[in-house]
């Protein structure tokens, strides 16, 4: 696929993140106006709810809604006719009085009313890792992990857009006898990519791998912020949980899988077949290029196509007990991580545990300092054009002890 | 305290658990009209919406609502105010001319939309012994659990009212070469108390548990069906996920902490001190009997104040990363089980993972058989009236191969 032409001109230079390719949804305010869907076009801000108010296309007033929960409920087949008709609005010989907005003028909000937030640990690679760090090597990769899609609920409420400033957790830390009360230590990232479920399903019904690729609205960078620390001594037996829960940063576009669609790309081989539920028909995991930045500073760069399960995968495992989705429901990837150090998501990975530091700027790094700012940055690559996801970055406040 | 007569009679009888005293938290609808808010007295519902409606109280006209997220938002002060009002209007001398309905004759609903749903495992008995059969008995108690309420969060979509039918899940469970996808096996429940909360806390900052308790909004008993086989397979290192989602059941009756003042209740002795944000300065538990019967036959009765952590505990232990929590938040106590096996609160322990029958009505279980019907009780017992929380009941169906 080639790029397609706007006469919203920014949108077609050459390193854009926003070409009319990708059209990717999220929410916005103005000085002078409260929060409103939009999609990304250039360095533009196209304002939905102004198009939808002028008649030019029609999503039942969702876009006036300070979130895109309402949009995403009215189905696919409406996403597709949306994406259509604003592909025919910004094309080269669309329309030119459309109300939009310069990025720059725009204040960016969570794209969605997260419901609930669900987070996989999907990199054979990070799995594996961190599994040596914590357990040994001769447990690092839990028995039944090529089997199946193993997450863990995380905090829906601890979801924040990117920008957000995110406070070092106080916590419980294993001390010599006995638990001591103390800033994190021990402040990690996690690169990860988040689907962003668009429909529901039915309690005690399970949803196929198809099934759950179609329930899926679009994706977003996610920063799963860690306390390795706090989460040392309290995730036996019953998983990850404060150490979790200070905060979960998101992008604020969400690209859409229709964007996606033609960078799909296949996966790792597999150990051993899956059970038929967790099966897919086609490839569901994208060519997309992600990383991470420290105060500027690029520290890792690898491929969303090492991930050993689809997000697809995940949603159709996540029905599998017969638990209910719904609209608006998060699932992180889990931590991307290629084989090599500068491709791993993870201060944790990069810095073996904090034994090996590595030079930030001059500067030695374990783990994050307060002030470090980190950013995430993913982009599909087609020919004349890429598929962006804007910034998802946070900068650490120190603790409140 | 006495019982506090009313002029509804019913709510007078020596064994009600629905006196004066207890005026627990509802939505119900009837034939002809719509979800609402109510109160439970005797064998009757009062009518919030309409005693609002009437001018009898005043609640920002959130008992119209079809749940009780609204009323709880607007804080402690008038939760106070309303259950004041409610006793005058009620008590012997009160106004007789109530929109009062038959019990009988209205459906109950689910009296929150749980925001998000927390378990933990707070019963020092119950850890123990489920860990000896997960783990040995030299790992069975994990080293964290007496300096902290571990728990990890659960599925809050799968949270359904007393007497919905529980499907047995489909899952990944362990076999020779590899896992097999089967019908659970093990079907089991657990005996808890959860805490609704009924306010909101900012992300970063952490609330004491003097706060904490004053966030609770009341208690309703939680059944907290548990897939065991599905559970031993997947539950390292991220904790118990697709086996803890198939539903949790909760009671129609949110008994608020004000009806529980007279019954509070110190704890088991600590083993080790606790760090400063987990100490309380007057006991959180509750004397409460609770437990549960299998198709009719009483299997287990024990006490609230077996429990290692309150709620209040666990709500500030929540918030010590800063995660936020909102209004309609559940914390599910953990599994409540005493030290012998007629006072355990899971088939798991009951039968020492199945090695253990257990005869009920004459036939033998490990765990629960398709068409069995478990229901959760509670009481609290004072100089002549009890504090009941109703039913909290969930049969069986068959899994959807």
């Amino acid at each position: 696929m080639a790029l397609i032409r706007s006469w919203v001109e920014s949108a077609n230079v050459a390193d854009c993140p926003f070409p009319l390719n990708n059209l990717p949804y999220g929410v916005f305010s103005t000085a002078d106006e409260a929060p409103r869907c939009g999609a990304a076009i250039g360095d533009m801000i196209l304002d939905l709810a102004g198009c939808e108010a002028q008649g030019l296309l029609d999503a039942g007033g969702t876009f006036a809604q300070p979130q895109l929960n309402g949009f995403m409920a009215l189905g696919r087949a409406k996403w597709n006719e949306v994406r259509a008709r604003l592909t025919e609005l910004l094309a080269e010989d669309g329309n030119r009085d459309l109300p939009l907005v310069r990025m720059a003028d725009a204040t960016l909000h969570l794209p969605v009313r997260v419901t609930e937030y669900t987070d996989f640990y999907a990199s054979k690679n990070h799995a594996f890792n961190v599994g040596v760090l914590f357990r040994g090597p001769e447990n690092a990769l839990p028995p039944q992990w090529t089997h199946m899609p193993i997450g863990y609920n995380g905090r829906a409420s601890s979801v924040v857009v990117s920008g957000t400033p995110i406070r070092r957790p106080m916590g419980q830390l294993k001390g010599e006898t006995g638990p001591r009360w103390a800033p994190c230590e021990r402040l990690d990232l996690e690169l990860e990519l988040g689907a962003v479920v668009g429909a529901d399903s039915a309690m005690g019904e399970r949803v196929s791998v198809e099934e759950a690729e179609d329930m899926i609205f679009g994706y977003v960078l996610l920063n799963d912020w860690s306390a390795r620390d706090v989460q040392a001594w309290e995730y036996q037996p019953l998983g990850p949980f404060q150490s979790k829960a200070l905060g979960t940063t998101i992008g604020a576009w969400i690209v859409t899988q229709a964007a996606l669609e033609p960078f799909r790309s296949p996966g790792p081989e597999r150990v051993n077949p899956l059970l038929p539920y967790l099966q897919e028909s086609r490839p569901g995991l994208y060519d997309l290029e992600i990383g991470w930045t420290l105060n500027g500073q690029v520290m890792a760069r690898t491929n969303y196509n090492v991930m050993y399960y689809s997000s697809a995968q995940q949603l159709a495992h996540h029905t599998s007990s017969g638990c209910p989705m719904r609209v608006g429901d998060l699932l992180g990837s889990g931590t991307i991580s290629g084989p090599a150090p500068d491709q791993t998501g993870a201060l944790l990975e990069m810095t073996e545990g904090g034994k090996t530091p590595v030079t930030v700027n001059g500067e030695a790094r374990t783990f994050l300092e307060n002030g470090d700012e980190v950013a995430l940055f993913a982009e599909a690559r087609g020919e004349g054009y890429r598929i962006g996801f804007g910034p998802c970055t946070g900068r650490i406040l120190p603790a409140r002890p």
